[in-house]
Protein backbone atom coordinates (compact mmCIF):
# COMPACT_ATOMS: atom_id res chain seq x y z
CA UNK A 1 0.00 0.00 0.00
CA UNK A 2 1.17 3.61 -0.33
CA UNK A 3 -0.14 6.41 1.58
CA UNK A 4 -2.95 8.47 0.34
CA UNK A 5 -4.22 12.09 0.73
CA UNK A 6 -4.48 13.23 4.39
CA UNK A 7 -8.79 13.83 3.64
CA UNK A 8 -9.45 15.24 6.70
CA UNK A 9 -8.58 15.68 10.82
CA UNK A 10 -12.02 14.80 12.76
CA UNK A 11 -12.36 17.45 15.76
CA UNK A 12 -14.98 16.86 18.44
CA UNK A 13 -16.65 19.58 19.75
CA UNK A 14 -19.39 19.88 22.15
CA UNK A 15 -21.23 23.15 20.04
CA UNK A 16 -20.83 22.28 16.31
CA UNK A 17 -22.04 26.23 15.70
CA UNK A 18 -19.54 28.22 18.40
CA UNK A 19 -16.73 26.05 16.43
CA UNK A 20 -18.07 26.96 12.93
CA UNK A 21 -18.40 30.53 14.39
CA UNK A 22 -14.28 29.97 15.59
CA UNK A 23 -13.07 28.88 12.45
CA UNK A 24 -14.42 31.71 10.68
CA UNK A 25 -14.12 34.44 13.20
CA UNK A 26 -10.94 33.09 14.79
CA UNK A 27 -8.80 31.26 12.18
CA UNK A 28 -10.22 33.07 9.27
CA UNK A 29 -12.10 30.11 7.60
CA UNK A 30 -14.08 31.25 3.86
CA UNK A 31 -15.79 27.97 3.39
CA UNK A 32 -17.59 25.73 5.90
CA UNK A 33 -19.79 22.94 4.73
CA UNK A 34 -23.78 23.36 6.39
CA UNK A 35 -24.02 20.94 9.14
CA UNK A 36 -25.88 17.37 8.72
CA UNK A 37 -26.63 14.32 10.96
CA UNK A 38 -24.54 11.54 9.70
CA UNK A 39 -27.08 8.88 11.51
CA UNK A 40 -24.48 5.80 11.21
CA UNK A 41 -21.88 8.12 13.92
CA UNK A 42 -24.24 9.54 15.84
CA UNK A 43 -23.04 13.03 15.01
CA UNK A 44 -23.50 16.20 13.61
CA UNK A 45 -21.07 17.05 10.99
CA UNK A 46 -19.69 19.69 8.70
CA UNK A 47 -15.93 20.43 7.01
CA UNK A 48 -13.97 23.41 7.37
CA UNK A 49 -12.31 24.01 3.84
CA UNK A 50 -8.52 24.75 3.86
CA UNK A 51 -6.17 26.06 0.86
CA UNK A 52 -3.63 23.30 -0.56
CA UNK A 53 -0.07 23.96 -1.09
CA UNK A 54 0.19 26.85 -3.32
CA UNK A 55 -3.57 27.91 -2.61
CA UNK A 56 -4.44 31.24 -1.88
CA UNK A 57 -5.40 31.92 1.55
CA UNK A 58 -9.04 30.84 2.08
CA UNK A 59 -8.93 28.21 -0.82
CA UNK A 60 -10.02 24.97 -0.58
CA UNK A 61 -8.41 21.55 -1.62
CA UNK A 62 -6.66 21.16 1.02
CA UNK A 63 -6.86 18.55 4.29
CA UNK A 64 -9.99 19.51 5.91
CA UNK A 65 -11.13 19.93 9.43
CA UNK A 66 -14.47 17.42 10.39
CA UNK A 67 -16.31 19.34 12.91
CA UNK A 68 -18.15 16.48 15.05
CA UNK A 69 -20.82 17.07 17.59
CA UNK A 70 -22.34 13.83 19.29
CA UNK A 71 -26.28 13.62 19.03
CA UNK A 72 -26.03 11.15 21.75
CA UNK A 73 -24.31 11.58 24.57
CA UNK A 74 -24.39 7.29 24.13
CA UNK A 75 -22.34 7.30 21.06
CA UNK A 76 -18.81 7.15 20.19
CA UNK A 77 -18.00 10.94 20.05
CA UNK A 78 -20.38 11.74 22.87
CA UNK A 79 -17.88 9.17 25.17
CA UNK A 80 -14.99 10.75 24.22
CA UNK A 81 -16.61 14.22 25.40
CA UNK A 82 -17.27 13.03 28.23
CA UNK A 83 -13.32 12.72 28.87
CA UNK A 84 -12.75 15.87 26.99
CA UNK A 85 -15.23 18.32 27.17
CA UNK A 86 -13.84 21.02 25.16
CA UNK A 87 -13.44 18.98 22.48
CA UNK A 88 -10.24 18.37 20.12
CA UNK A 89 -8.99 16.05 17.98
CA UNK A 90 -10.42 13.16 17.86
CA UNK A 91 -9.10 10.92 14.18
CA UNK A 92 -7.21 10.86 11.33
CA UNK A 93 -8.30 9.64 7.92
CA UNK A 94 -6.39 8.63 4.88
CA UNK A 95 -7.74 8.00 1.60
CA UNK A 96 -7.12 5.17 0.08
CA UNK A 97 -8.02 3.63 -3.45
CA UNK A 98 -10.25 0.71 -2.66
CA UNK A 99 -11.83 0.33 1.19
CA UNK A 100 -11.89 -3.73 0.50
CA UNK A 101 -7.95 -3.99 -0.26
CA UNK A 102 -7.44 -1.52 2.30
CA UNK A 103 -9.20 -3.36 5.08
CA UNK A 104 -7.15 -7.18 4.01
CA UNK A 105 -4.36 -4.86 3.78
CA UNK A 106 -4.83 -3.91 7.78
CA UNK A 107 -6.33 -6.92 9.09
CA UNK A 108 -3.13 -8.54 7.76
CA UNK A 109 -1.09 -6.36 9.90
CA UNK A 110 -2.39 -7.69 12.42
CA UNK A 111 -4.48 -3.95 13.00
CA UNK A 112 -8.01 -4.00 14.59
CA UNK A 113 -10.22 -2.70 12.11
CA UNK A 114 -13.82 -1.83 14.06
CA UNK A 115 -16.55 -3.23 12.51
CA UNK A 116 -17.37 -3.02 8.63
CA UNK A 117 -16.76 -0.97 6.21
CA UNK A 118 -19.69 2.07 5.84
CA UNK A 119 -20.65 5.36 4.28
CA UNK A 120 -18.72 7.99 5.52
CA UNK A 121 -19.06 11.55 5.99
CA UNK A 122 -17.79 12.44 2.37
CA UNK A 123 -20.23 9.57 0.93
CA UNK A 124 -17.67 6.96 0.41
CA UNK A 125 -16.61 3.70 2.61
CA UNK A 126 -14.81 4.05 5.46
CA UNK A 127 -13.84 1.97 8.55
CA UNK A 128 -11.86 2.80 11.78
CA UNK A 129 -8.49 1.30 12.86
CA UNK A 130 -8.18 0.88 16.69
CA UNK A 131 -5.72 3.59 18.12
CA UNK A 132 -4.15 1.00 20.15
CA UNK A 133 -2.45 -0.43 16.57
CA UNK A 134 -2.29 2.64 15.37
CA UNK A 135 0.36 5.12 17.39
CA UNK A 136 -2.59 6.23 19.59
CA UNK A 137 -4.29 7.66 17.04
CA UNK A 138 -8.02 6.54 15.99
CA UNK A 139 -7.55 6.44 12.43
CA UNK A 140 -10.52 6.33 9.41
CA UNK A 141 -9.87 4.59 6.44
CA UNK A 142 -11.82 6.46 3.51
CA UNK A 143 -12.12 5.39 -0.44
CA UNK A 144 -11.07 8.19 -2.19
CA UNK A 145 -14.11 10.18 -3.48
CA UNK A 146 -13.85 9.86 -7.71
CA UNK A 147 -14.65 13.45 -7.67
CA UNK A 148 -13.74 16.41 -5.72
CA UNK A 149 -15.96 17.25 -2.47
CA UNK B 1 -7.39 36.92 8.71
CA UNK B 2 -7.34 34.12 6.25
CA UNK B 3 -7.27 30.76 7.19
CA UNK B 4 -3.58 29.07 6.07
CA UNK B 5 -2.37 26.06 4.80
CA UNK B 6 -2.34 23.41 7.41
CA UNK B 7 0.79 22.37 7.34
CA UNK B 8 1.53 19.53 9.63
CA UNK B 9 0.09 17.30 12.73
CA UNK B 10 2.25 16.70 15.39
CA UNK B 11 2.23 13.07 16.88
CA UNK B 12 3.79 12.44 19.59
CA UNK B 13 6.16 8.87 20.07
CA UNK B 14 7.74 7.42 22.13
CA UNK B 15 9.94 5.73 19.53
CA UNK B 16 10.47 7.82 16.80
CA UNK B 17 12.23 4.77 15.09
CA UNK B 18 8.93 2.31 14.99
CA UNK B 19 7.23 5.32 13.99
CA UNK B 20 8.86 6.11 11.06
CA UNK B 21 8.73 2.34 10.46
CA UNK B 22 5.10 2.25 11.03
CA UNK B 23 4.64 4.81 8.59
CA UNK B 24 6.77 3.57 5.78
CA UNK B 25 5.61 -0.28 6.36
CA UNK B 26 1.59 -0.22 7.41
CA UNK B 27 0.47 3.38 5.97
CA UNK B 28 3.18 2.91 2.79
CA UNK B 29 4.80 6.40 3.54
CA UNK B 30 7.26 6.85 0.61
CA UNK B 31 9.16 9.62 1.88
CA UNK B 32 10.08 10.81 5.49
CA UNK B 33 12.76 12.92 6.16
CA UNK B 34 15.64 12.01 8.65
CA UNK B 35 15.10 13.24 12.21
CA UNK B 36 17.06 15.71 14.06
CA UNK B 37 17.21 17.48 17.16
CA UNK B 38 15.27 20.65 17.41
CA UNK B 39 16.76 22.10 21.43
CA UNK B 40 14.20 24.62 21.79
CA UNK B 41 11.23 21.62 21.85
CA UNK B 42 13.54 18.94 23.46
CA UNK B 43 12.74 17.04 20.63
CA UNK B 44 13.59 14.83 17.91
CA UNK B 45 11.60 15.48 14.79
CA UNK B 46 11.23 14.12 11.14
CA UNK B 47 8.60 14.84 8.72
CA UNK B 48 6.04 12.15 6.58
CA UNK B 49 5.41 13.27 3.93
CA UNK B 50 1.63 12.77 1.85
CA UNK B 51 -0.03 13.28 -1.45
CA UNK B 52 -2.15 16.79 -2.03
CA UNK B 53 -5.05 16.16 -3.71
CA UNK B 54 -4.64 15.27 -7.44
CA UNK B 55 -1.48 13.61 -6.38
CA UNK B 56 -0.21 10.48 -7.36
CA UNK B 57 0.17 8.22 -4.42
CA UNK B 58 3.79 8.53 -2.72
CA UNK B 59 4.32 11.93 -3.84
CA UNK B 60 4.36 15.18 -1.30
CA UNK B 61 2.75 18.33 -0.96
CA UNK B 62 -0.33 17.36 1.41
CA UNK B 63 -0.48 18.07 4.96
CA UNK B 64 2.41 16.34 7.07
CA UNK B 65 3.30 14.41 10.17
CA UNK B 66 5.27 15.57 11.97
CA UNK B 67 6.58 12.50 14.43
CA UNK B 68 8.16 13.81 17.57
CA UNK B 69 9.83 11.90 20.20
CA UNK B 70 11.25 14.07 23.37
CA UNK B 71 15.15 14.38 24.19
CA UNK B 72 13.96 15.22 27.85
CA UNK B 73 11.05 13.45 29.78
CA UNK B 74 11.17 17.17 31.52
CA UNK B 75 9.41 18.84 28.86
CA UNK B 76 6.72 19.57 26.68
CA UNK B 77 5.76 16.77 24.46
CA UNK B 78 7.97 14.53 27.87
CA UNK B 79 5.14 15.36 29.80
CA UNK B 80 2.34 14.71 27.27
CA UNK B 81 3.73 11.54 26.24
CA UNK B 82 3.58 10.49 30.34
CA UNK B 83 -0.27 10.86 30.23
CA UNK B 84 -0.50 9.27 26.72
CA UNK B 85 2.39 6.62 26.90
CA UNK B 86 1.42 5.23 23.13
CA UNK B 87 1.79 8.76 21.66
CA UNK B 88 -0.58 9.93 18.98
CA UNK B 89 -1.90 13.36 17.74
CA UNK B 90 -0.13 16.33 19.61
CA UNK B 91 -0.76 19.32 18.06
CA UNK B 92 -2.32 20.97 14.52
CA UNK B 93 -0.07 23.30 13.14
CA UNK B 94 -1.39 26.47 10.55
CA UNK B 95 0.59 28.47 8.28
CA UNK B 96 0.07 32.07 8.36
CA UNK B 97 1.77 34.77 6.31
CA UNK B 98 3.24 36.93 8.99
CA UNK B 99 3.97 35.63 12.84
CA UNK B 100 4.22 39.30 13.92
CA UNK B 101 0.72 40.10 12.82
CA UNK B 102 -0.53 36.68 13.84
CA UNK B 103 0.60 36.91 17.11
CA UNK B 104 -1.41 40.12 17.52
CA UNK B 105 -4.44 38.97 15.90
CA UNK B 106 -4.44 36.09 18.39
CA UNK B 107 -3.37 37.80 21.49
CA UNK B 108 -6.31 40.77 19.90
CA UNK B 109 -9.02 37.58 20.15
CA UNK B 110 -8.09 36.98 23.98
CA UNK B 111 -6.14 33.91 23.08
CA UNK B 112 -3.20 32.81 25.13
CA UNK B 113 0.36 32.89 23.08
CA UNK B 114 2.24 30.54 24.75
CA UNK B 115 5.94 32.75 24.85
CA UNK B 116 7.66 34.81 21.84
CA UNK B 117 7.71 33.57 18.42
CA UNK B 118 11.16 31.13 17.59
CA UNK B 119 12.69 29.29 15.03
CA UNK B 120 10.31 25.84 14.42
CA UNK B 121 11.34 22.41 12.75
CA UNK B 122 10.55 24.28 9.12
CA UNK B 123 13.37 27.46 10.05
CA UNK B 124 10.53 29.74 9.51
CA UNK B 125 9.07 31.21 13.18
CA UNK B 126 6.57 29.54 15.13
CA UNK B 127 4.68 30.12 18.44
CA UNK B 128 2.21 27.76 19.96
CA UNK B 129 -2.02 28.89 21.49
CA UNK B 130 -3.15 27.00 24.37
CA UNK B 131 -5.08 24.04 23.73
CA UNK B 132 -8.42 25.55 26.42
CA UNK B 133 -8.77 28.78 23.99
CA UNK B 134 -8.85 26.66 20.67
CA UNK B 135 -11.47 24.30 21.18
CA UNK B 136 -9.06 21.81 23.08
CA UNK B 137 -6.46 21.37 20.36
CA UNK B 138 -2.98 22.66 21.13
CA UNK B 139 -2.43 25.11 18.23
CA UNK B 140 1.15 26.15 15.78
CA UNK B 141 0.86 29.06 14.30
CA UNK B 142 3.88 28.93 11.71
CA UNK B 143 5.42 31.40 8.92
CA UNK B 144 4.66 30.30 5.15
CA UNK B 145 8.00 28.89 4.53
CA UNK B 146 9.22 31.15 1.32
CA UNK B 147 10.13 27.96 -0.47
CA UNK B 148 8.65 24.57 -0.80
CA UNK B 149 10.33 22.97 2.24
Amino acid sequence: MKLGRMNHIGVATPDIEASIAFYKEVMGAQVVTEPFVLESQKVRVCFVETPQQGGALGTTGGTQIELLQPTEADSAVGKWLEKNPLGGQHHICWEVEDITEAKAWFEAQGKRVLGEPRVGAHGTMIFFVHPKDMGGQLTEIMERPREAH
